[in-house]
């Protein structure tokens, strides 16, 4: 989730000497996963490592059983203005983003319920309301889940899907060479954030689209589908992290750099940064929670990849290389600066969205 | 989860007049069920309907994927001298006790994990090896998951298997004349709560059996296995929340009343009861978190069912009868009362378990 992987998020290991009274929040994200992982036992013949944006499982006839568990959490993942109706809209549309990603269509959503013992009945109902909407959107169905009384609203969604193993997009097998392309502008989520959260002013017209954004995200999944099907893409991801965080994602699974040369811009973004004179490239690489796909093509299928977007109606747009080694580098304006592996730093101050 | 639905669960719907200004505590966690279902839209021809113990899609060639996820809420589901472990244990076991008592192998487990900030490099080592313990006891791996910042421990598993179609075992198949039978004796996790919660002595001897039954709770994987191949089942549930309300689940699935005339109470509890001059009835019919299987058998069939669980180690007992109707009575020492649909009372009055 948005915020809290940009509190926990942080490759600083100054901290991390093996403490074990370090707190969650000294230890960041990464190193609780890497923590938790080292006490698991492997499966045999995973068909996805740990790390990717989902777990698998073979079912035979060249089948995969596709699972993702994600969970929002009202006090961190709920920004001011978004609905109860959102929130539950938003715990499945970001699951079902990660099966986009890897190109499995959507089949059944389920999800357990954390509910504060003072949430009225009217909310609750809402809260159903958005899991079917978020499920249906993409044409899946609400199939269960159970209800627990907590301290907080927590909406733990799980999104299930099949598909052919041959066609599941991983996050390992991006290539130097490789084309690197997005399914949209980034920008408007960290832009709407500031919105909600700062207050600051703006003109209507890109405002709406600004905090829609952030409100009421999309997944990707005809995307997704259409580019599993042209077995041009190398490694994909969702970039519910953020642009920078992706590219450092499918970098370190592939073992490759990337060169950025095209920064996906939105123009509501970019319009809105002039505004208030904050730096786009900020808000564009280091935001999150925009759930476009970040992929990489293999060059000579490029042409192929970008007309099966096309045919589901959206852009497939080419921001760069993939490159040999470790570096992680945008051109801008003249400039080659290093991607960083963070989210929007901004994030790391806001403590709670709801009080 | 056991206290939750203690505190949400009552049949008392006279809160219940479409105020949409009631709370959740008001309408108790059935009505907060129905308030959700009415809001999805239903999978046509859905393999198993709402409200039974798992979720299931058809993945072809007879065979169903089975998914079920729920949640374990630090603040009203871990009890006192339970550890990190043991609750990470618990919320993988609960989930898969959901799938044996569907005659399902748990494959895989996924879990989303809340975690407060706070909390401690060695406890989150501790949550990982729970969470293996929980899978590996039941020959499934955990295959990935989610951290997430939360004000409490919330660990949200997701356990997923394959089975026959034909050999699912549902709530609804219930038919007068059945034998109901439970794979072991109840009264131990009422009994057992009590010791942790006030404190209630106990000699060693009898104490360790109680409180173990709370702490290390145990999903009848192999006895769901081995009454699904027998088709002698026509209903199963788990009885995670309580005996009476297992019943009472078939009973509103089957459309059928019960006859109990051999409550099944758990030597340690019946003693425990003298001991402290508690209800021994109150103790086995209304605690939960059990775990064991309450299951309707073909009469003809009864011979087999019971072999099939003493074959895998575990005694099969007879408590009583399904009954045409939807009166569901206790045969006891001469009297014949009715089986309430409730948990064990005293966990209403349990507010938090930590602090």
């Amino acid at each position: 989730m948005l915020k809290v992987r940009h509190i926990f998020k942080t490759f600083d290991n100054t901290l991390h000497g093996g403490f074990a009274l370090s707190s969650a929040k000294e230890l960041g994200e990464r190193k609780i996963i890497e923590i938790i992982l080292k006490c698991l036992e492997e499966m045999p013949n995973m068909p996805v490592p740990f790390g990717d944006d989902v777990s698998a499982v073979n079912i035979g006839h060249g089948k995969l059983a596709i699972i993702k568990t994600d969970m929002l959490v009202g006090k961190t993942d709920v920004p001011p203005r978004m609905s109860f109706r959102q929130a539950a809209r938003k715990a499945a549309v970001m699951n079902i983003s990660d099966l986009a990603a890897k190109g499995v269509e959507p089949v059944a959503i389920l999800a357990s319920i954390g509910i504060p013992r003072s949430l009225k009945e009217i909310d609750i109902e809402q809260i159903g309301i958005g899991l079917n909407d978020g499920a249906r959107e993409y044409d899946a169905y609400v199939l269960g889940g159970d209800t627990n009384e907590a301290s907080d609203l927590v909406i733990s969604c799980t999104a299930f899907g099949i598909c052919e193993k041959q066609h599941l997009m991983k996050r390992s097998g991006a290539r130097p060479g490789d084309i690197v392309a997005v399914t949209g502008f980034f920008g408007k989520t960290a832009s709407g954030l500031k919105i909600l959260l700062e207050k600051l002013s703006t003109p209507p017209k890109i405002g709406r689209a600004l905090v829609d954004s952030v409100l009421m995200p999309c997944a990707r999944v005809k995307e997704g589908l259409a580019l599993a099907q042209t077995h041009a893409v190398t490694a994909s991801i969702d970039s519910s992290d953020g642009l920078a965080w992706s590219l450092h994602e499918i970098s370190r699974a592939s073992n490759v750099g990337f060169i950025v040369d095209s920064l996906p811009v939105a123009p509501e973004a970019e319009e809105f940064a002039k505004r208030h004179n904050l730096n786009v490239t900020e808000l564009t690489l280091y935001g999150g929670e925009e759930y476009e796909l970040v992929v990489t093509i293999r060059p000579k299928l490029w042409e192929r990849a970008k007309k099966a977007v096309e045919t589901v109606g959206t852009a497939l747009i080419r921001i760069g290389l993939v490159k040999k080694g470790k570096a992680l580098l945008l051109k801008r304006k003249g400039e080659t600066v290093p991607i960083e592996a963070r989210g929007w730093e901004h994030f790391k101050t806001v403590k709670e969205f709801l009080t």
